[in-house]
């Protein structure tokens, strides 16, 4: 493709360098470096081969622009209001402030066409591959011969430290296998980074190694228009591969000072500098924030394209609508993110038995009974399936060139499935799960976060929730990590304590819209608890609840997930001693949070001080339930060990008789 | 090199299987997949090549073996026993006990030849990597010319899932960029995952992949010794390039009916299907655990080669101490991990001044007059340093070809950083250091656990620790972080509240013999408080101490880090109103954790129970020192946002005044 490539464009370049500059500047914070390096190959971008449309950011084919260098923010920002979505030069002065639209790293506001938070490294470039993963998978269920409502791409920049990160590695390698020709990442080979040249750290052949991942690699000089509109159109041509662009960029480009200095990466260029950057590029040193009007039509013009394309997209769209009522109801619907009527009578409930299930296990059979009512529900695991029984039986696997399927094999990439379960949520259409085991959510635990952070629909499938995965060992064995999750933000954890609560816990984890929400399960048998004597496992929902009741207790045992068991043998204990405990299932700190006061003086009463809790987890944060006169019994000051589950419930004291032994203690204690 | 690999050779490598298949039999539970498939090339590689000697299994100069893929762990079980170290029969025949020297996956246990912990996928192979480093970094500080001390090489087993692991492509990449000539791994390319095949998720072109980051990679077939051993030659003759050696080998090799099958990865063959592959090749179906004498014999006599180079090198360090006493003094002493004489007296003091530093910066100074006296403190930053402020002045990098420097250039690879930190650290002589932000922290969590659960004497310095980061915005901010670190055993967390605490947290730091410490530090300045007035900083040992006492307090207010400074303004305020207020620095909570009962009730007395909490942080955890009564000022349900640090305290509320007006209203409350 040749584009013609004038001096209005050339302008429209300066323009954004200098919004960046400018934006910076009045902050006295943030990173112009970036934005000057990589302004003329995201004009190129965003202005010819981006289809999106600024009358309508949310249109649901529009192609998805993936910012994963979030420090650039501010050519996002100035790319943004210079194409007309909602943010204005005002907003632009108020880069970085309280309460602006223009934060220092992206966060997610698709009104204004903000597809995601980025800033920490990989993430977005993750995202992206989930997008992409989701273009496919929502084409191959919806587009109909002569009408291809889903047929976008995604396009991203990507910088020396996203491709440092291992969970870009980790993407990379499951994008190149899954051949994602809609996926097509500028590389801003600008060869400084924080520390100074990447030569410090960074001599890796990139362009070899995602050959290696089955990646096209294309390389441009980042100064060159038509090189790069040419490397983008063979990017959109290659179907078959996702393509990275490596465009030779300069780091603060134009600064006669500053240009390919790692002190530009972060910081201010200072009023001088600017001042002489304005002046090397022939760029009008007043006012500030200049945007010359030729380039606001400039960009009117060439956002033409991206109109028509929404508007034949409508015609297209109104056209299924017409032959395919059906699917485009659906469409609707999981584009609104409703449930399918009747969604939950598929919910499967559990006869009692002491023998029970491991919940896990009952996550399995709840899951596959979901998955037939709730089609956008997809996910895997990161190569534990058979062991987190994520599989969708009769669903298919999503594979290279066939995404009909919805069962992922992540492989051992806990952290890529993490920031690709991202991307899914953040495309629309799909409400995806992942699973791994509870200890390996620290190899994830930074896409967590930005799922917190973004109030994602994702869930996760933690299992072998404690020491009590036995044998495996302390490396294996989860200890702190209740704790950790429940400290994240807008993050709602949830440990259910038998196969009834599991149930209870995956209703409240498609119905949930505040956020993520993690599935804690355990690898042993746990019992299905008789809920004719005991309350409803619908009780979950509230976050704790009273599940066994005593006249006029002397004590409270609270418990989650696989040691509400042991609070109920221990209850059984005392009561044979006169002691009267009531039990609390508590599995989500979160839920009951959200409770009203009444409530929750309902549950935990003030006047009831004796309070034991039970968790096959670190201490910390229990104190808040059990209170000052209270006591847990938890596992403090070590890790767990090698040996089988029943043997580390005898060591580490998690039998009914030593929790009741524990529970007279305290009684004891207080008098 | 041509080796000869006779009958007894093979008897041998049979030999190890069949450990590996009864140890799992018998323990119902484990791993025989891989031992089975690897256990020639393992053999080959610790008969001809590893350079060691049981009998001392921690001479300083022996070849370091990692075990990457940890899940394998009876094959090193049974190379150990085999080779003479402690572990008996019978510690084999309590594989994955209670308390046995076998548990699921390897525990660090030099005494035993076990030289790190392994299990989490990547793992092993970043340690690997930092104990190569080690090894090249002491070689350039104790080597003399003829008398090679430090001599030795890292080689290790890693498998796809290490592989597909992110944290091993950081790791990859850093050790071919510098170089690492001394390290060589196995690659166990067996093609089967858990899920299935790696044609699920993994086809990429691994060998082009490590050739792109400057590796060395051979092919053999794994059943072929002599292949093997030419590979494992042509390895140690490569002194530039670390080597990957792709051995293709079989998942369960010999079992009838579960070679090559994902089954045989985590479960026991099965009583019948042991027997079947017993007899397929050739073993006696009885005894089990059955080790032939002659291979016992063989194991002897090829170890000789090993005693004699621990001989050789007794010799060498002979004539060493002799030529080089205060060398060898060195030596002796960073062997020992013994601190030099009078290293503290380099510790700052900081004048009074209300205006202060950032406890970073102090951070930077205190560490920089440290490595004066410390030689062996080394370490870096993820491409932070200049942020993080642990550059080490004048001391030079290390790069590849010349190790004789101090700094790390780590590049945006937190997690490889962590598990490299692990390694310098499990290697000995070195006393290692890595700084990020807080906030990506959780990038690097899965090594700081195995940090703790080894008890690494690692010190990280994560800086820019809470949402007075200010502009850079919610990912940016840390708000879980102190949370989620305070919640895994072993690892002390310290977060200093002025320059003279941060002085004392170091001297903590290099004292601490119980695991990994965590400094945590402010991107803002703090006032450097009035000692003279104010306690001294040393209470910073003690986790928490009364910094400023109130005659018969009304209430207590707790503080860590960059909020001491709030609760000192807030007790001015509050006196003005003749509120006294108690202010307790509270710098660590798992140093406070550890003093007697009478310190702590001192400290914070039963009888006081107004109290108010003040960080910047989630609120969990802290309930424990407040008590059911008590306040905390925290960051409850929200992350932080993108603004001046100003302007967030002022939001969030932690200004003297807001800080106050809590205290006030929890005494109102109270009554």
């Amino acid at each position: 493709m040749s584009i013609s490539f004038d001096d209005i464009d050339y302008l429209a370049v300066n323009t954004i360098r200098f919004l960046a500059v400018d934006a910076v500047e009045k902050a006295k914070s943030g990173h112009p470096g970036m934005p000057m390096g990589m302004a003329l190959p995201a004009y190129v971008l965003w202005t010819r081969f981006l289809v999106h449309d600024p009358a309508w950011p949310q249109w649901p084919d529009r192609d998805r622009f993936v910012l994963s260098a979030g420090h650039g923010s501010m050519l996002l920002y100035a790319l943004l209001h210079l194409s007309g979505y909602d943010l204005s030069l005002e907003d632009l002065k108020a880069f970085r402030q309280w309460g602006s639209h223009t934060p220092g790293h992206p966060e997610r506001d698709p009104a204004r066409g903000i597809e995601t938070t980025t800033g920490p490294l990989g993430q977005g470039f993750g995202n992206g591959v989930g997008m992409a993963i989701a273009e496919r998978m929502l084409a191959a269920r919806f587009n109909r011969p002569g009408l291809p409502i889903v047929d976008h791409r995604v396009f991203g920049i990507v910088s020396d430290g996203d491709l440092m990160e291992g969970i870009s590695s980790e993407a990379a390698s499951l994008a190149g296998h899954l051949g994602l020709g809609r996926l097509t990442y500028l590389y801003d080979d600008n060869r400084i980074t924080i520390e100074g040249s990447t030569d410090l750290a960074f001599s890796e052949d990139v362009t070899a190694r995602f050959r290696a991942y089955g990646w096209q690699v294309l390389e441009v000089d980042g100064l060159d228009p038509e090189a790069i509109a040419q490397a983008l159109e063979e990017a959109c041509r290659q179907e078959e591969r996702p393509t990275l662009i490596r465009c030779r960029t300069h780091l603060a480009y134009g600064s006669p000072h500053k240009q390919d200095d790692p002190e530009a990466h972060g910081a201010p260029l200072g009023e001088e500098e600017a001042r002489l950057t304005k002046a090397n590029l022939g760029w009008p040193l007043e006012p500030s924030f200049w945007v010359p009007p030729e380039v606001r039509e400039r960009f009117r013009v060439l956002l033409r394209r991206g109109a028509e394309a929404r508007q034949a997209w409508e015609a297209r769209m109104a056209d299924y609508r017409a032959r395919y009522p059906q699917e485009a109801a659906e469409w609707d619907r999981v584009q609104a993110r409703r449930l399918p009527p009747g969604w939950d009578e598929a919910l499967p409930s559990f006869a009692p038995d002491p023998k029970g299930v491991a919940t896990r296990s009952a996550s399995g059979t709840v899951l596959n009974a979901l998955a037939a009512r709730v089609p956008e529900l997809v996910g895997g695991s990161a190569d534990l399936a058979p062991s987190n029984m994520t599989y969708l039986k009769g669903h298919g696997d999503i594979r290279r060139g066939d995404f009909r399927g919805r069962n992922f094999h992540f492989g051992v990439r806990e952290h890529a499935m993490g920031t690709i379960l991202n991307g899914l949520a953040l495309h629309g259409g799909l409400r995806p799960y992942g699973g791994t085991f509870l200890v390996f959510s620290d190899y994830m635990r930074p896409s967590i976060r930005m799922a917190a952070m973004m109030r994602l629909p994702v869930v996760y499938v933690f299992t072998h929730d404690s020491i009590f995965v036995g044998e495996d060992g302390p490396t294996h064995q989860p200890v702190e990590h209740l704790a950790a999750l429940r400290a994240i933000p807008h993050l709602t954890v949830v440990r259910p304590a038998d196969a009834n609560e599991v149930a209870e816990a995956w209703r409240l984890a498609l119905e949930w819209e505040e956020g993520p929400v993690a599935l804690i399960l355990s690898r042993q048998p746990v019992p299905t608890l008789d809920r004719t004597t005991l309350a409803p496992a619908s009780g979950l929902r509230r976050g704790a609840y009273v599940l066994q009741e005593a006249r006029d207790p002397h004590l409270l045992l609270l418990a989650s997930g696989s040691e509400v068991g042991v609070a109920l043998g221990a209850a059984e204990v005392l009561a044979r001693e006169g002691i009267r405990a009531r039990v609390v299932s508590f599995p989500s700190w979160e839920l009951f949070e959200r409770q009203p006061e009444g409530y929750r003086r309902e549950v935990l009463p003030p006047d009831l001080p004796v309070r034991l809790a039970i968790e096959a987890g670190v201490r910390q944060g229990w104190d808040r339930y059990v209170g000052s006169q209270g006591d847990v019994l938890a596992i403090e000051g070590r890790f767990g060990a090698s040996a089988p589950w029943r043997v580390l419930a005898e060591q580490y004291g998690f039998t009914p008789d030593k929790a009741a032994a524990r529970a007279r203690a305290l009684l004891a204690r207080l008098g």
